[in-house]
C-alpha cells in the first residue's frame, strides 16, 4: 500500500480526492491538511464519508516525516507556487492539482492570473496530468500537474483533430460549468438565491483555461465560460472550421484513432436517442469524459463537444487517474463508478 | 400619492417592496433605506428594477423631514424593536414586517427568539397585518405587524376549521420553504453547492412561525421547517384530527365561508388534475394564498395545505394589501400580477 | 376594447398570450381555441389563471362570426400555413406565432423545416414582430409574423454592430433554452427525470432559428441549440469578428445608438456586480430583452449576448408589444411587469 | 459466479439493478428483459452503462432455460403477480420489487391497490427484503419481497422506536420524492415544464407506501407523500408522540441498539453543521439510508426523519443488499458507492 496525503482536504476537490483514495485498493491516505479544520473529523465538511472514515484533519506542518510516498496538491493558486519547494520535499511523487504548474509559459501565467509567477525555474519539471495524451511521461513522472476542469474537456475534444491537422483557424470555446466549479468559500456570488437558475456569463473573455487548451492544442482559443444550473459538471461546445476536404467520416476516424482504447473516453456521437452527445447529467462521480461532434458538412465547419465531472475527471478522478499511470496499475484502478441515471 | 418609504431595503423583502410600490399608483417610494448600501442604486442588489428606477440608498438617519405618509420597515428583528420607537415619529402608519411586533406575549416572544423584548410596550398597539381575518381592524390601524411567510400560508389554512370549531387536538404542520426565506445574507449555509438539492430540516422543532400559528388558531401547534429546492415559495401541510361526525362537505364549506370572498386566497381541492392542491409553483410573483384540504373521511383525519410566494403574500405584498386595506382602496390595488405557468 | 382571439391557446405560448391580453386595458379575449380542450375552462391548463376568468375553450371552427379584431395564432408551424387563408378572413389582424412565415424565401423555409411551404405567395404580406426593428411598417400591417424565441435574442444582440458595419465573417451562436420552449406536449425527451440538470445539445447545426437570424442580420450564422436546466429563459452567445479597428467604446456606441430609446432593450454590460451581463434568470415574465457584450480589445472579437423570457419577449410579450404599436398605444400597454428578484 | 437476470429491466429500477449487479463480484448478468426495447441495447435507456456492457434486451419468454441462480423482478405491480407462478419456476430465488407481495392481508392490498390480488397464496412464502429486521430469515429465503422506497425510508426511521415501546397513538408521514419515482413512463404529469420546482401533494392520503409502514411498525400511520424538485431521493418526517417519560436518550439509545452495526443505516442527529439531520442529497447512488430524530421534550413528540435513494438503498441497493444476505456474503458487496459530496 502507497502512503499518501492530500494537502488542501477541506475543499471540494480534497473531499474528491478523500472520496476516491479511500475507495482506492492501493492507497491509504494517512494525513489530510486544512488550515481551517484542523483536528476535526474530515466527514464534517465531507458528510458522504460518514461511515467510511474516523480520519481528522491535521496542519500543513504535520506532513513533515510521515514518510510520503505520494501527496497531492488541493492548495490554492499562489499559495501552491509558494511553497512548492517544501511539498517537493515530503513525497517521491507531488501531483499538483492548482492552476500553478499547468501553463508552461511564465509570461502566460502572469498575464492570465494577474500575478507573477514565483518558482518559474520549477515549471519545467511538471508533467501535464492528462493520460490521454501524456501517458508514457507519467510513467516516470515525479511532479505532475493536472489540468483544469474545463481545459480537460476542452483539451480532450479538440486535439485529436488538431494534432491529425483537420482544423484550422481560431477555436471558439463555450464552456459551462456547475457551481461546485467555484469551490467551498464562493462568497455572495454563489449564494442559492442568486446562483440557482442562473446562466452567468463570468468570463466572457480571458478565462485562465483558455490558455491551457491553447498551449496542448497550438491554436488560437477564444472562450467564454459560463455558470449553469448544477452542481457538478462541465461541458464544452468546441466550433472549428475544418480543413479544405475533411468530411464527417474524417473527423470520426480522427476521434477514434485517439481514443479508441482509452479507459475513460466514450466517443458519443449517434444520430439518435436522448443522449446523443455529451452531457455531464450522466457523468456525476465518474472519471469518464465523453467527447462528441456535429459536422455541417456543406460549410466546413464541425462542433467539438466534451463534458465531464468537474470534481473527478477535471480534477481528482483525473489525479487518481495519474497515480495509476504513474505506478502502472490498471488505469481503472478505484475509478470504476459508472455514473448514475437517472440523475 | 401617499409619500412611502422602505427601511432595510436592500434585501430581498425590501426589494420586492420597491417592485410593487413602484408598480402602485396610488403611492409613491421617496426613500429607501440600506446601511450596507448608501448612495447607490437601488438596482444594483435588484436588478430587475433596471429601467424602472434611478432611485438610490439612503442612510436610515435621512428619512427625517420626508414628511411621510407609510413607513415600511424591512428591518432584521431585534434590531427592528430597539428602534421603533424612533421609526413611529417618521409616518403616520408603520407597516413592520420584521418579527418583533408579531406575537402578543412578551414571554413568547423571549422563548421563541431567545432574547428579552426590549419594547414591550409597544406590541398591544400593533394589529395583525392579515386583512383576511383583521379587515375592519386595518382599516384605521397605523400600527400594523405583517405575520411570518410560513405563519401566513398556516394561519390561512388552519384558522378556517378552527374558528369553525371543527378540529381537535394538537396541529402538527410540516413547512417547506425555498432559499429566498433566509435573506440575501445566508453565508455558508445558502452556498449554492451545499443548498441546491437540499431537503434540509433546518428547524426540525421550535421554529418562530409556530407560535404565531398557535397564537392566530388558538391550538397547540407542532411544526418542521425544511428547506427545500426553490428560490421562492412556501408550503404548509397542516396535520389535524377533526371533530366527531365533521364531514369533507363541512370542511369545504368552511373554507368557503371564509374565503369566498377574498381577493387573494383560491379554495384549491380538485378531485383532478395536475395542479389540484396548493403550491407554490405557480404562485411566484403572486399575492394569491392557495389553501386546500384532504379529508381520510374513515378515520376523521384532515390535511390542510397552504401555499404562497414568501416574498410577496408571505411579505411585502401581504404589507402592500394591508396599505391598501389601511386606505380604503381595491385591496388588489398594485397587486393584480396573477403569477406565471409554466415557470 | 378590441375584440381579440387566441387559436391554439392550450399550449404554452397560448396561455401566456391569454395571461396577457386578460391584464391589457385595451383588449377583451372573446375566444380561446383548443382541438384538446374544447368545453372546458381555461384554468384547466393554466392554473395561474384561476381566479382571473372563467372563459372555456372553443374549437378552431367556432371563430366564424365573432367580429375579431385581432386573432392571435399560436398553433403548429404547417398546420398554420395550411389554415393561413381562412384565418385570414376571421379578423382585421393577425398576429401569427408560428414558424411558417418568419423566413422570406421558401426555399430556405423548405431547407430548414423540411417540407414544402404551402402558402408562399401569402409570405410576402407578413411583417416582421419585431417594433425595435421594424416599427414603423407594424404601425399599418395587418399580418404581422413574430419571430422565433431564440431569434428575437439573437437579432436584438447582433443587428446592432451588423447594420453598423462593425462586425465581419461568420457568427457563431451558442443558444440556450429551458424546457418550456419544446411546448407542452415534449414526450419522453421532457420527462423530469430525464430533462432535469441537462445540458442537451438537441441541435448542434442547422435549428430553425439560425435561418431567422441570418436573414435579419445579413451575416452568415453558425448556431447550436442546448437545452439547459430552465423552464423558461433563453440566453444566447454571439461570437463575432470586429471589422478592423473597431474599439469596445464603438460597439457600446452602436447598442445606445439602436436601442436608447426601446421601451423593452436594456443594455447589460457592466464592469462589476452580479448581474453584469445579460441572463434570463432575473426576466421571467418580463417583455424585457436584456442584451449586452465583451470586446476581447487585443484580438478584435466580440461576444454579444441577449437574454429574454421564450414565452414573453420571445412569444407572447413580443405579439403583444406588436399589437400595440400596430394600434398606436403606449408599447408598455399590459406588458409592465418588471420580472423577479431573486427568483 | 451466479447467474441472475432482470425481467423489466428498461425501467429506472432495472437500469439501477444492471448498474449494481454489473459491478458485483459474484453476480453475472446472463439476461434483462424487456417488452419494448427487446434486442436493443441496454445501454440505450440506461447510457450511464456505456463502455460498461453490451447486453442487449430479451424478451420475458427467452427467460426459460437460461439455469438462472436468481431472478430480479422490476415488473410492474399487478402484472408481477400474475405472472409470479411462472416466475417462480425459472430460479431457485426470486426477488421482487413491484408492490404485489409486500403486504401480508389481501384485503389491505385489495383497499391499497384498488384491485383484488390475484395469487394470495403466494403471499406468506415472501419474506421481508429488508435486512436491518429480517436477516436471519433472508439467510435462507428463497422468495423475498423489497419494500417500497418510501416504506423503506419510513420503516427504518420509526420502528426502531415502535419495537422498544417509545411511542404510543397515530404516526403522521410526511414523504418527499423525487421524480424518478413515478418511473420511466411518467406521461405528462412528468413532463419537466410542469415537474420543476413542484412541491405536489400527489397522495395526501392512503398512498400505498402508508400500509407498509403500518405492517411493519404496528402503528397506525397516516402518511402524505409530496414530489419535490430532484430526480432520486426520499425523506420522510414522522411526527410521533413518545410515551410518558421518555427522554431523548432514550430515543437515541433505541436507535443506536437497532442500528450499531448495520453497514448500511447511519444515525445523523447532530447539534450542528449543515447536515445535521438525514437529506437525500448527499445519498445519491449510496446504499445507505440516513435515520435521525429531533425530540421536543417539553411536550413528549418527535420527529422521526429518514433519507435515502429511491433507486438504491429504497430499490435495486435494497435488492442487492437482500441477494448478499441470502448468499452469506458481506452486505457490503457490490454496495461500496460513498455517495457524493456536493452533488
Amino acid at each position: 500500500m502507497l502512503r499518501v496525503a492530500v494537502a488542501g482536504a477541506s475543499g471540494y476537490i480534497g473531499g474528491e480526492l478523500l472520496r476516491l483514495l479511500h475507495g482506492h485498493p492501493r492507497a491509504t491516505v494517512v494525513a489530510a491538511t486544512s488550515d481551517r479544520f484542523t483536528g476535526r473529523r474530515v466527514d464534517g465538511p465531507h458528510p458522504n464519508l460518514r461511515g467510511h472514515t474516523d480520519l481528522c484533519f491535521v496542519g500543513h506542518g504535520d506532513l513533515t516525516g510521515l514518510d510520503l510516498d505520494v501527496l497531492f496538491l488541493a492548495t490554492p493558486h499562489r499559495e501552491t507556487m509558494a511553497r512548492m519547494a517544501g511539498f517537493l520535499k515530503l513525497a517521491g511523487t507531488v501531483i499538483d492539482l492548482s492552476g500553478d504548474f499547468r501553463l508552461r509559459d511564465p509570461e502566460t501565467y502572469a498575464s492570465y492570473y494577474e500575478t507573477p509567477h514565483t518558482a518559474p525555474e520549477l515549471i519545467p519539471s511538471f508533467t501535464p496530468g492528462l493520460p490521454e495524451w501524456h501517458r508514457a511521461e507519467l510513467a516516470t513522472a515525479d511532479r505532475i500537474s493536472v489540468p483544469g476542469c474545463m481545459a480537460t474537456a476542452g483539451i480532450l475534444a479538440v486535439r485529436p483533430l488538431a494534432e491529425a491537422g483537420l482544423i484550422e483557424g481560431e477555436v471558439r470555446v463555450d464552456a459551462r460549468t456547475g457551481s461546485s466549479g467555484s469551490g467551498a468559500s464562493s462568497g455572495s456570488a454563489g449564494a442559492h438565491a442568486e446562483r440557482s437558475g442562473a446562466l452567468r456569463v463570468f468570463a466572457p473573455t480571458r478565462h485562465r483555461h483558455e490558455a491551457e487548451i491553447a498551449q496542448a492544442t497550438g491554436r488560437t482559443v477564444r472562450m467564454t465560460a459560463t455558470g449553469v444550473e448544477a452542481v457538478r459538471g462541465v461541458q464544452v461546445l468546441c466550433h472549428t472550421t475544418l480543413a479544405a476536404g475533411v468530411s464527417e467520416k474524417d473527423v470520426r476516424s480522427a476521434f477514434r484513432a485517439a481514443y479508441r482504447d482509452e479507459p475513460f473516453v466514450r466517443i458519443v456521437a449517434q444520430r439518435r436517442g436522448l443522449y446523443r452527445l455529451p452531457e455531464p447529467k450522466i457523468l456525476s462521480g465518474s472519471n469518464f469524459c465523453d467527447v462528441g461532434f456535429a459536422v455541417s458538412g456543406e460549410t466546413g465547419t464541425a462542433v467539438l463537444i466534451g463534458a465531464l465531472d468537474n470534481l473527478v475527471k477535471g480534477g481528482a478522478g483525473g489525479a487518481v487517474q495519474c497515480l495509476n499511470a504513474r505506478f502502472g496499475w490498471p488505469e481503472r484502478t478505484g475509478l470504476e463508478f459508472p455514473g448514475l441515471h437517472p440523475n
